[in-house]
């Protein structure tokens, strides 16, 4: 099964305890395609502008990933600059420049429009919206979103949600979107507005799967050297829907075995900066993770 | 197997955004023991004031927890107030008095020596020390520290370390104790002082295992009404050491399942104030969650 990404395509600068880079490429449809691409087909939706060298991406081409939706428009590609924190969880903007996608209008294609996976990353959800419009008959539709759109645009956000099969947001997000202190309670109050699953990113601490039948979590995979949390929880999406694209399993076993398949794909992206990682990336090496893991979390 | 816990007995004062209790019984070894005692047989070794009447710990008697290495010295028993915030994750300490405490000094019986399985809650590593000198030939030796400790005591914590089998702590004490932000690596680092299992605690984000051959993590199993976090830490513990007590199953996969029953026991203690869930507590509703539990978890 294969899956349409919308989402963007960036420059980032990011330093680290470790070192740093300087507009190297970035993007959440980036990183999710990169770490996608492994387990299924991906066409990615999305826009740059002249200044983005087409080659950068040529590694996601060699992985069929199809870049027929990436319009090239007047302008400056979309541009995010960042700084970790010593304990690599926390981290300052220092600049976000929007350029071109600050007019993105996202129009799907016939092909696209027919993909059977659908993944929303983390866009203004007036966006995720007119996509989901342009979808003919979704088998499953992923979203992200975050605190900024959640402050900003909560009633288009639960519209959105209406029509998405899995929310994933982080802890405080998970808080904010429906006012309530106890997660547990607040996963389950957003599985009332439409998702039928709700996976809650908590960094080093990993993800948690909630449905109405379960509650399950993955830690994040073990990396003994972090070099970049950009794109983690972009690369988890990836692999998540990656491994749902695959299986068709899309029930509560087959979202639980997702979530792995997710934190395996982000501990790798975070051992290198930009996507350096997952371009280098061989299929043995996810395998063998996935192995590793599956056995430390079986009980 | 029998179970020796050496912690405290104490009246604790707790506000929540719920209620709150004033004078109620709490201390490390109470918790511990009223959540354990479902599993296997508990000796306390404790010390309380000539004010703390002794039919408080009744239900810890019917349930064959042994008292005799409960001292009643002349003073007043330990006290703490602690009052937390409406996220019911932070808390502040309003008030600790240690009273008969400071000058507690474990002396075991011959009973208490020959226990196989040894508990040393959160007190002065000088008195976790004290007590593994006594006992004989502990099977496993369960330890919880605490930030205090590790900041005033750490070269007597150290030598305490490396005659324990299994570290409980938080996270922050896992990057305290070995100066080291990354916490598989910090995990590590602690396996490397002596014990052979790290379980690092996260409070409402559950729970990891690190051991040389595997990484675990329990969600905090899902309430939908926390009332009182306090004594979570050691009904965890309770469950954790009760279920190796119970199973004799050390090994990764023993460890692995006793995370689970010690997620399944905080989960319940956080329900009332006190021990008042526990005290209620039937097993058959035990068993009840820890099937729903390890349903969840499975893969």
């Amino acid at each position: 099964m294969s899956i349409l990404v919308v989402g963007s395509v960036a420059f980032d600068s990011v330093k680290t305890p470790f070192g740093g880079v300087e507009e190297a490429i970035g993007g959440s449809a980036t990183y999710f395609s990169a770490a996608a691409s492994f387990f299924a087909p991906v066409d990615i939706v999305a826009v740059v502008g002249q200044d983005f060298p087409h080659d950068l991406l040529s590694f996601l081409r060699q992985r069929d990933v199809d870049l027929s939706g990436l319009q090239t428009v007047e302008g400056r590609t979309f541009r995010w600059a960042g700084e970790y924190e010593p304990n690599m969880n926390d981290r300052r903007t220092l600049d976000t420049q929007l350029n071109v996608f600050a007019d993105f209008r996202p129009v799907l294609s016939d092909r696209h429009r027919e993909r059977p996976y659908v993944f929303l990353a983390n866009i203004d959800p007036e966006l995720q919206g007119r996509v989901l419009e342009q979808v003919a008959a979704p088998e499953l539709v992923v979203c992200d979103t975050m605190d900024f759109w959640i402050t900003g645009k909560k009633d288009v956000l639960m519209q959105t949600l209406s029509r998405v099969d899995v929310l994933i947001l982080n802890d405080s997000e998970t808080r904010q979107l429906v006012e309530d202190h106890n997660l547990a309670r607040a996963a389950h109050k957003i599985l009332a507005l439409g998702p039928r699953a709700v996976v809650i990113k908590r960094g080093e601490h990993g993800a948690t799967l909630v449905t109405g039948d379960t509650y399950f979590a993955v830690p994040a995979f073990p990396v003994l050297s972090v070099t970049d949390p950009t794109g983690a929880g972009d690369s988890f999406a990836g692999g998540f829907v990656g491994y749902l694209a695959r299986s068709a399993d899309t029930g509560d076993d087959g979202l639980k075995k997702a979530m792995v398949h997710g934190s395996v794909m982000a501990s790798f992206n975070v051992e290198d900066f930009s996507v350096r990682r997952l371009e280098m990336l061989m299929t043995h090496e996810i395998e063998h993770r996935l192995e590793r893991f599956f056995n430390m979390l079986r009980i």
